[in-house]
């Protein structure tokens, strides 16, 4: 678990880290809010999501809609996680490619993903997105250097 | 001030609330964390951002590098900004146009702008965001609903 080592450590380089995939992936699986990127006639386009993360991938459930619509004909997406302190700030960043679960299979674990419901959203689709990249950077506040 | 109107009240209709343009505004004016959206070659790219807002635009600064040479070639962006509590959540996503703010004197007014620094970049240049449009969803949990 070396990802553990380089998350719970502090650059004594500078104020920015960049965090390791291992690390990226244990910060997203404490977490279930991001934000998805999607263009659209290059025409950047971007939704708040409910997701859950099994350490490989990004899964989340969407109704039709706009969402939906622009996912099926631009599957390249961005998709942006981060959390924010007093102290310090994390951002992760994973370019991807999106696409619809149709498996059978595949939808009934989905089904038993903790993935928080807001809305009420029936019928509903599963989307997952694949990663390509990932990125985690870290950044500490300034003030935690000069005082 | 009927934006605040909008904001405190609860929608009697369902867990989705459309946000007014003025409480959108109002929401804005008391976050600085965002997250920026542009797209490359009808890919898109996503960024986390500090940001101002003086009630008509957003400002934010940025140094030389991958986020200041995506928006230089692909000036149309999504902005958005959001915030969960256990209860409930809002988004606001804007449609816009960015530009290098180049004028000394807009330059003098955001240097006085309370932007935080949370990583010393130097040089660095502010951009602004005009909107062309701007939208706000309130999602109310649904547990709220039936308890």
């Amino acid at each position: 678990m070396t990802g553990h080592r380089d998350f719970d450590g502090w650059s004594p380089q500078g104020p920015v880290e960049e965090l390791s995939d291992e690390s990226c992936w244990s910060l997203l699986a404490l977490e279930s809010f991001g934000r998805l990127a999607v263009s659209v006639g290059d025409r950047p386009q971007i939704f708040p999501v409910d997701f859950h993360s099994d350490g490989r991938d990004i899964l989340f459930r969407t109704a039709a809609g706009g969402k939906l619509e622009a996912l099926t004909g631009n599957p390249a997406v961005a998709f942006e996680v981060d959390l924010r302190t007093r102290t310090e700030a994390w951002s992760i960043v994973i370019d991807g490619t999106a696409h619809r679960v149709t498996n059978a299979d595949e939808i009934a674990i989905a089904d038993r993903a903790p993935l928080p419901v807001w809305i009420p959203t029936d019928p509903y689709v599963y989307v997952r997105i694949t990663p390509t990249s990932i990125r985690g950077r870290r950044f500490v506040h300034s003030l935690m250097h000069d005082g």
